[in-house]
């Protein structure tokens, strides 16, 4: 494609996206489609000659859109937000553009520094502690997803406790620990098992009501690790909890790592961008016993996935558990150690130039526009949270500091609630105005309503919280009426059995 | 951003791009600026209001390209290439348009399908075996990186190789043993320590004369490790190494893995993509061997960074690793079995939509236009190998079946000829015109000339051999200076030695 088709094929692109999210609230949320449709509309095998690009641009409206589930939808309230905006898109196409890879510094210099100056501007932006900065003994780097972040704090950790040995020796999975909560994300287990450990590794420490960890539980399952022999590791605290967004006291569980020497990683996947607005810091009261912390811009920070923001306080425990020199790597500035290769801060050697798009958003928005947007989406979900605890349909189930509200419906009784609970949820869902997902809460099923996609207005949260009670009650009503039915069907049979003798009982 | 904001600063950034693209040739290759000058030229904060769009457009000028290195410039001969072209390109931004996250088949069944039928089409374009499909026990996924591929592969070996055990007691560093050459990339050592075996648990075995693995020595090597106990579990075989693309026998080492029960896999990162020239297929013969392959479109398939294409023979191995499902992802689809969900298959949770810019690649060019674009960058290579093969000032050391050649130039007598190659190349790349990289054969540092930039064409290659040349008359003639001076001037000492008498010495 020479650049004159390509101005003029992006120019299409660039209308086609525009077009989409003008029109994105006609679509259903959730895909409609069903197993296999998407498959049966394309060819068995790849074209022998090449196409038209009005072709491929076609095939989007027919074949890829009925098969998208609109995450940038305004009645998106499913998971945890992924945004994006036009700023970070418009980065990432300059980042496609250039096509430079930056796995050392001297591949793209500006790659790395702009990296490099960006993370130290974010890590401004949230109030991380001093630690953190590249100018001191840690930094910051983007990593494609806190579940990138997870491991790599935990290769670190490990590296750190064995004082280098796990490079040559490998892991102790005999001896090592690690400690989460029953509502730390499941990356972190994903991790333990990635690095050689195994599940029987972790520990589940206990929470309290508010579905934070214990500190008290976790300070006994240390001692009584380390009597027993074994060697913690690190300590997973998480800020928002994918759940609920629970909230880990920071403070507390940081003195109980530094006394056992084990790592804090702090996953603060969604709720740490919230740190840009002041008065949210409080929350994270204690990140400055971190050793490594890990936020989403590509959840809740208007930048398109992958964004994942990491830090980490000692840099040289990170290269160390990761650098490997071959010598097609080495180069003047390398040997000389005047620069930063961020091939040794991750797991894959390749880079894309992703510093552009969190560049490109930062300076867009500004750091007010950050601020009103996570703000925004906070007052939302505060006011959704009021309506449902004045209304005897739902109660909300978990603490709701950010933008994530989890319902429990209330159901007459007699009702499954736990069926009932997951047919309003497919409900809503099938009906397409809204896409909802559900978890778990004391064994119970809830309805999360997560407010964070960019689109997303009061009127928006106004019409999910309709929806619900509309759904509650025409769903209460029927489930009465079955439950009515039930009941007349039984009466009527025994009524049957009471005047007619069983054929089969002797007279 | 609001849509219309988008449109119009869309098409500013696809003109700025095709402006790009068009002047590429006219900047330096790499990049000249030195440590720190990126950084010193930006802000050190944040900026507190929203700027405007024309002020960042113009930092792209003023600030990031000084400090690109420009991998699509038609002189870039450095490491491998990462392609990238138009229908790339765009692919990746209707991907970040849409900004779905494809983590579940229900999160956007078109992010999963999509993937499974191109992964397919590309199976068939390379001539991949059976077992690879998606319609049998194995399946394709598009990855980061060969790196994460490699990972993920020693992951499902592991697992493989355990029963399952892994999952909950972790590795046997002691145990497990990992063979590789001393030319496979050093990805597959960096796995094994993030596995947690250690990089003791690495087997280095001997490679012939054209730098491909001895199976012989893999053979000997095999059968004594599992005398003494230990447990091979994966066998890397590379199909074009970094080094110098030599190739490992995959039939020979196919049989050794099965004996003993190794996983083979199979690292074609660059090479791997040539097959879409059946021509060259001969190179991965024993190909059927593999339970694991990986190569990257985007390093020489005109995909942009990142599209690694892995696939494996046996999807079971790999889920069993690497799949978790909280209850937050649970959903009737994968509930009910129907579906496949990549997060299984990789180390993140996230997914962006990477199989739409493979499928606007492979449809705007077509099965030919892939095949013209490989074989010219073959034909290239060899006209290169050719001239050095006739030029008495250079040496091809290895064998260049693709599209790298590597060159060791010839010094006069009495030079040092490692420091004489390694000024040769920085001449050349401080001249801008050209960049190449090095590495060691046979501890001498050669130079590495990978064609493989879209952009490139005789022209270039034809200009990069002038410029070795001359550069090598230049320096071999400087050199010679400075060791007839360095004799003069040791002469003229000891004549003056001879005329007078030591002062010191008594008469």
């Amino acid at each position: 494609m020479t650049p004159e088709q390509f101005r003029r094929h992006g120019h299409e692109v660039v209308d086609w996206i525009a077009d989409y999210w003008t029109r994105i609230g006609t679509f259903p949320v959730r895909s409609q489609v069903s197993p296999g449709d998407v498959r049966a509309s394309l060819p068995a095998a790849a074209p022998e000659h090449g196409e038209g690009f009005d072709a491929i641009l076609a095939d989007l409206d027919r074949v890829v859109l009925p098969g998208v589930t609109h995450w940038q939808h305004p009645g998106f309230f499913g998971y945890f937000p992924a945004n994006t905006s036009g700023p970070s898109v418009l980065g990432d196409l300059v980042s496609a553009g250039l096509g430079v890879q930056g796995m050392s510094w001297v591949t793209s210099p500006a790659a790395t520094e702009l990296e490099q100056q960006v993370m130290d501007w974010l890590a401004d932006l949230l109030g991380l502690p001093e630690s953190f900065r590249s100018t001191g003994t840690g930094g910051g780097v983007v990593q494609d997803s806190s579940s990138g972040a997870n491991l790599v704090a935990l290769l670190a950790a490990l590296h750190r406790r064995s004082g280098g040995a796990t490079v040559r020796q490998g892991v102790e999975p005999e001896r090592a620990t690690v400690y989460v909560s029953s509502e730390t994300h499941s990356s972190m287990e994903k991790a333990v098992r990635i690095a050689g450990l195994g599940t029987d590794a972790v520990r589940i420490v206990e929470v309290d009501g508010d579905l934070g960890m214990n500190p008290g539980a976790l300070a006994a399952r240390l001692e009584r690790d380390v009597a027993r022999g074994y060697r913690p590791v690190l300590v997973c605290a998480t800020v928002g909890t994918t759940s609920t967004t629970a909230v880990d006291p920071l403070a507390a569980i940081g003195l109980i790592c530094q006394k056992h020497g084990a790592w804090l990683h702090v996953d603060a996947a969604y709720a740490g961008v919230s740190a840009v607005a002041p008065e949210l810091r409080e929350l994270q009261a204690g990140v400055e016993w971190a050793d490594s912390y890990t936020t989403d811009a590509h959840k809740w920070l208007l930048t398109g996935f992958d964004a994942t923001l990491f830090w980490v306080a000692d840099r040289a425990a990170l290269t160390g558990a990761l650098a490997i020199l071959p010598d097609y790597l080495r180069n003047a500035a390398t040997d000389a150690g005047a620069v930063v290769d961020f091939r040794d801060w991750q797991i894959p050697l390749g880079r894309r130039f992703r510093a552009l798009k969190l560049w490109f958003v930062v300076r867009w928005y500004g750091a007010e526009g950050l601020r009103a947007h996570i703000r925004s989406h906070v007052a939302l979900a505060q006011e959704l949270a009021g309506w449902a605890d004045a209304d005897e349909r739902f109660d909300v189930v978990a603490p709701h500091p950010l933008s994530l509200v989890c319902l429990r419906p209330r159901w007459p009784e007699g009702v499954d609630a736990d069926v009932a609970t997951m047919t309003l949820l497919e409900r809503l869902n099938d009906g397409g105005e809204v896409f909802l997902t559900h978890t778990t809460v004391r064994r119970e099923p809830v309805l999360r309503v997560a407010v964070g996609s960019p689109a997303t207005t009061r009127e928006h949260v106004e019409r999910v919280w309709a929806l619900l009670t509309e759904g509650h009650d025409w769903l209460a009503a029927d489930f009465a009426a079955q439950a009515a039915e039930q009941a007349a069907a039984r009466a009527a049979e025994r009524a049957r059995a009471e005047e007619t003798p069983a054929a089969d009982t002797p007279a």
